[in-house]
């Protein structure tokens, strides 16, 4: 299995990147990773990993023709040494929008995927139990054949993740009834009800209750959703962090409660999920939180070891060649 | 001040809102209510509300044109109402569509209004601090013009409502960037940047963190944010739930932790804030959550009041004579 990491571009500095890389190395050897980025900053892990120069940045905000332009930047690099080493996966925490076009230019859709679509799953109300969210942000407008194959790849990737035959899934809209959600959402309701898996819209309050296995969602709205969603979280988690906080008693309360508490921390951390995946393209193609810090970022490998492993490329290559 | 309370069309049917009418007379005895309903269940409340028959009750899923033609449910009889006893506000938990819908038809826009929206204010992480979002569910789909009054209305809400004389605006977007946003949300940041309020496009996990005063979402996503942060929020009071009842010794933890978990859960009791206005239109028109019980009713109806006290309504008008 060889995964390649690009160790620029995110927030916090390659020594986090690296950090995490040394934290995956430890717990999977196996894996053969080749690291993109600048030599000195690299030495300390030229022992686990190969190493590949790349000196420039890609900017956060660049669009697609700066990121085309820019093919000394180490997320070209690592992408070109990807294809050039016939690689299995790819990670970056640099600019979406740059990684999201790039990957998509060069790794190439999977035949019959109109539109590849940032997949990731996130832990529900029901223990153990997750749901699977896509689009959430790889495209910002949607066409009803778009909304339809998230569906069906999300389905797959289900499948393939969590073992789940036969996935019920949901079109995330203003309200439930049929007829509720927007003109393009209605269109792909039209269609995706001769889906036997499909099961009707779904309100965005229900998303975490753990009845769906599948939400999808426009690229623009799902963006909203996860991001808001992590937004309330971290305000949830900060007001608890108060509320023990507030005096010497409820400070005894903490510790008395940790033990439950560590286990809902445990949960809630957007950074064990750490990473969404680039789905419909023809690797395993993750793009990290842009602020990880070393932890997140080995979490954020683990997802793509994971989905490797688990061979979700090639499921979708084979959900998608055998019915269009 | 002439209240008027549709008490039928809720989840948790009529003695519910009876009970929150109650309440609410209690702490404000000189407000002028209006109940309507069925008369043997209204018998409860005859000595504190004026009674007026009405038996049908709207469905849940009613479309416009069944809404225009249910002459006798409670909902239009009490939007009648409204019109002919020059009432100042009107307070519903029926069917979302059909509530905005007749309302908007019958009791009209403010000169000048495109569209109205559904407004309301949401508690952030700065204590004290609320962030006023809209629209939040009236539309699915807006114009540019439409997003750009929404930001107008906003902050002719936020300076009548909190007083904050100049606030600070954001669009909702999926990046910060200025070239972020859908396609009609690009069109209107290009009319808002005139405006010296606004301040530029907002990621959705920023929009609680407490720097925008007003964020303006077109309705379908709106709805998908304030939708998803409830959802993740009862999700974390559930697990916190769960942690404190994990074992005899987190118990103990939840006993001297408890004053400060109150003040969370009173801060984050979407109960508190009970319903959103329909800013816009020549009234208070607000609707409940469709589950509202007696304490959410009741908190409800006084969102309403304290916008009735604020004259909202005539600060809308007034902000909307001047310049258009």
């Amino acid at each position: 299995m060889k995964f390649v990491i690009d160790t620029l571009g995110g927030d916090k500095g390659a020594l986090e990147i690296i950090e995490g890389i040394k934290l995956f190395h430890q717990e999977f050897p196996d894996v053969e990773l080749i690291a993109v980025g600048k030599i000195d900053e690299l030495e300390a892990i030229k022992e686990i990993a190969n190493i590949i120069e790349a000196k420039e940045v890609m900017p956060m905000d660049a669009g697609v023709m700066e990121a085309m332009r820019m093919k000394d930047s180490s997320m070209s690099v690592a992408i070109d040494t990807l294809i050039k080493e016939k690689a299995d996966g790819i990670i970056s925490s640099g600019s979406t929008g740059a990684f999201l076009s790039l990957a998509t230019l060069k790794i190439k859709k999977i035949p019959g995927v109109i539109r590849p679509a940032l997949i990731t799953s996130f832990p529900t109300i029901i223990d153990g139990k997750n749901v699977v969210l896509l689009d959430v942000g790889a495209s910002v407008e949607n066409t009803k054949e778009e909304l339809v194959q998230f569906a069906k790849m999300g389905a797959l990737y289900d499948r393939a993740v969590f073992g789940i035959k036969e996935p019920k899934i949901y079109l995330a809209s203003n309200g439930s009834e049929e007829h509720k959600g927007s003109s393009v959402g209605k269109e792909a309701y039209q269609i995706l009800k001769e889906d036997k898996n499909f099961v009707g819209n779904m309100e965005a309050r229900d998303v975490l209750k753990g009845h769906a296995d599948v939400v999808v969602f426009d690229g623009y709205s799902g963006n909203i959703f996860l991001k808001g969603s992590e937004g309330m979280a971290k305000m949830m988690s900060q007001l608890m962090k108060d509320a023990f906080k507030k005096n010497i008693i409820t400070k005894v309360g903490y510790l008395f409660a940790k033990s439950g508490i560590n286990e809902l921390k445990n949960k809630m951390d957007y950074k064990k999920v750490g990473g969404a995946l680039l789905i419909g393209v023809n690797a395993v193609v993750i793009k990290a939180h842009g602020n990880s810090d070393g932890p997140a970022f080995y979490s954020a490998m683990k997802v793509g070891y994971n989905l490797m492993r688990k061979q979700v490329v090639e499921e979708i290559k084979k959900g998608f060649s055998l019915n269009e």
